[in-house]
């Protein structure tokens, strides 16, 4: 039954080809302690994130349209998606994929005043994320020469406000490969839409992640497929998804949530178009908002459809 | 730009072709409240699982070769590979993967206690986890005719101390889609070879879990590339990988890590041939071994060839 396979996985220091011979090909490291990377590295690197679980619930009750002193506190207004490997910002809220080396969601709090300011993204650049382990961070250097931009999960233009907040939106961790024609196009004017509500309600809740959506191939069976890039395996998205909790007068809260596919996307499409029910989000990302939401509002509508 | 992809990727409830009418075919949802599903259905599923993250830091000084009356505190000695999705079973304690529908890992404790009683497999079944949410959750129905076993990532046989121990390994939530021939042989001689670790070692920590490795394909790049099984898009790994933590006398630590391909693999090859490095499977899977191991002990030894 033995079957020997010409392609080849990458395990990062390792390839492994399938079925053979896997020891082989290994340097003996022996004691761990005594080979040559710097003994101190993984001292320095904080172990495993904590995530600030209790603070989701020890915020105390929201008055709408209140500007938070603590603004990661009210980012999280509606709970999170998931609880690993949280982090909190000046700008946004976000859990890190370890695995696929970018952010599994980010979730901001938009208003009229976080939009406006003089912030300026020349003054901010791209840089990593030393808060994320070295095995599992990506670097500039991975997104040279890829084809892809690094695009921003919490944009940065919805950081006006403040410099420091603009600037962490240029952490790695908040950016995934994206297609440039999408990033700059179609993908940017949702992210300009979502500002744009910032004129009719008072706050506008944004949370934004990568998918990696299966398809069906040839052979007639379901594949994820998705390229990773540079020395980290940064991995690819095939689709992102926005959601988009806006509050209402009265305690209403209105969710729209979009997906575009990370590829050229015509802008002259209407964004409405990519509008899909949350529960397709929900169910692809692994991630859960309708719950969360459902406890702090008795009057939910989802927009699924222009 | 505009580009029109014929490939059609999967949004569980929608079929995304790239790019063009996203939202032409969607059934308008409105109301989320207002529609057919049962509304109870998402409040009585738990929103996020919290993790016990408290647990780690109250663990108790630990006694070699005690008997934890709380087994899964006492799995937990050497931390855990990350915080997410944690759940605390009698037999182990697992991160579940919401969207993969698998465990990222599952750590159990074994000794000569654990490995030997009057347990039997045939009094267990595969069941789903009714704690994951069910837009997150595996059926039986998923591995259907799919050509894949529902491997076990924490063994049956590891558990035969107790009844409801080696149940709790049927959740599916402890099982990912294994090829037969992979689990029937040369996986099951691994899971053999750490029961029999439990003559010669007071304790054997076993950590067991998927990955999904890179490889290069013939346009130059690097993809991640794998299968996902019946309604639920259940994750069919690449490989899997164990990574065995010994205890020795005088707190001295051992480990070995393993990684298997997801494919028939042929017994007569060493076990020893699959060891690898622990930084493959750290890098790999999104997860930390060493920095929780070496808050326990000041001597680790990395076993990485036989």
């Amino acid at each position: 039954m033995h079957r020997v396979f010409c392609s080849r996985w990458v395990l990062p220091g390792l390839s492994l080809t399938a079925g053979v011979v896997i020891g082989a090909s290994l340097t003996a490291a022996g004691d761990r302690r005594n080979n040559n990377r710097e003994p101190s590295l993984l001292d320095r690197v904080p172990v495993i994130p904590i995530p600030s679980v209790d603070a989701a619930s020890e915020i105390s009750p929201y008055q709408p349209g209140q500007v938070s002193v603590n603004r990661s506190t009210a980012t999280m207004k509606y709970g999170f998606p998931s609880l690993s490997n949280i982090k909190s910002r000046e700008s946004y809220v976000t859990s890190y994929d370890p695995r696929n080396r970018t952010a599994a969601w980010v979730i901001e709090q938009l208003n009229a005043e976080t939009v406006t300011g003089s912030s300026d993204r020349k003054y901010s650049e791209f840089k990593e994320d030393e808060s994320v382990h070295v095995y599992h961070r990506s670097s500039n250097s991975d997104y040279k020469g890829s084809g892809f931009d690094r695009g921003h999960l919490a944009a940065a233009a919805n950081h006006k406000w403040s410099q420091k907040a603009m600037d962490e939106t240029f952490y790695l961790s908040n950016v995934s490969p994206q297609n440039p024609n999408l990033n700059q196009n179609a993908w940017n004017n949702l992210e300009k839409y979502c500002r744009s509500l910032t004129k009719h309600y008072q706050n506008v809740f944004v949370c934004t992640g990568p998918l990696y959506l299966p398809r069906q191939e040839a052979d007639g069976k379901m594949y994820v497929k998705y390229q990773v890039l540079g020395k980290n395996h940064v991995a690819v998205p095939t689709h992102f998804f926005k959601v988009v909790i806006l509050e209402k007068p009265r305690g209403d809260v209105e969710l729209r949530s979009y997906v575009m596919p990370n590829m050229p996307v015509d802008e002259k499409i209407p964004l409405e178009r990519f509008l899909v029910p949350i529960e397709s989000i929900e169910r692809a990302s692994g991630l859960l908002f309708v719950p969360n939401i459902m406890k702090r509002t008795s009057s939910l509508k989802a927009i699924t459809a222009g």
